[in-house]
């Protein structure tokens, strides 16, 4: 039972379901645009619950600056949840821009995108788990798939973007 | 890290994901029993696609009888994709019934059934999955929740009943 320890154990499971949600929302939905939101929308509120869970279970405080976050990202945030570590590159020269690039996604183990989904960022909800999550510690990030195997690309790039630290709600009364 | 290895690693974005599905298909369809029965449909078709990674890595032949099949599912099935050994229990005289009971079930967690949802049977994916898995190894089984602490039950009860060997299929022209 080791190996299955080591391995990212109930991940087909979280993967076959993840791929009944996308179905779904494919049906509920006009058009690829609009599932895209959707899963943006639904990984951007299980991120603002899923920080707490994080925090706890990683002991991991604030960030000096948006390198350690990338770095806490890759390794121990994709690590804990599902299982992958991404390397982290493509720094901007200003360093508030980075690519997590994704050798393998376990999103995405078995999918084949049809024809008539082109358009579709299958992992969408990555993007919003990662910006809800990032928000919780007030930091404004913008998250988005540059590269994806699903379309022919050779690796998954998610592309993050600092915009701006978020300033702790005042108390009330305060102006 | 230890820790994180022996639980349940990435259950809590699995729990919010599935969350997420479960809420989308409550804003889709009329009533409770539409949601389960689609909950129940989309695990039956994940069951179906499962079993076979389930083979492969638990290495795992054909059971004897339902004795051991009910032991498979609960020591490495519900172990391997949600972290968890249910206890296998209230047997049927005829030994053609019995109860997996679950202390916890980590699709539940943090969850709050809604007034106006009293009749959703929340996990009713898991009912499918099995169902759907134990048909492809011919075996026609009955799968329901007697029990749930959504619900307030103390423990949550999947009660599983079997129905027949399913013969395999015979080659065209044999009758």
């Amino acid at each position: 039972m080791k190996r299955l320890c080591l391995q990212n154990k109930n991940s087909e499971l979280f993967t076959l379901t993840y791929g009944a949600l996308v179905t779904q929302l494919c049906k509920d939905y006009e058009n690829d645009e609009e599932v895209n939101k959707q899963l943006d929308k639904m990984g951007y509120n299980i991120g603002v619950r899923l920080i707490e869970d994080f925090l706890a279970r990683s002991s991991i405080g604030r960030c000096q600056d948006f390198r350690e976050t990338a770095d806490v990202i890759a390794k121990v945030a994709f690590k804990m949840y599902l299982g992958i570590t991404p390397s982290v590159t493509n720094w901007s020269p200003a360093g508030d821009e980075f690519s997590l690039i994704l050798e393998n996604n376990p999103l995405v183990d078995f999918v084949e995108l049809p024809d008539n989904h082109s358009t579709l960022v299958y992992s969408s909800l990555l993007c919003g788990v990662l910006r809800g999550a990032l928000e919780m510690v007030q930091m404004a990030v913008d998250v988005r798939f540059a590269q994806d195997t699903l379309r022919g690309d050779s690796v998954t790039e998610i592309r993050m973007k600092f915009i701006k630290r978020i300033e702790e709600n005042l108390p009330a009364g305060d102006e």
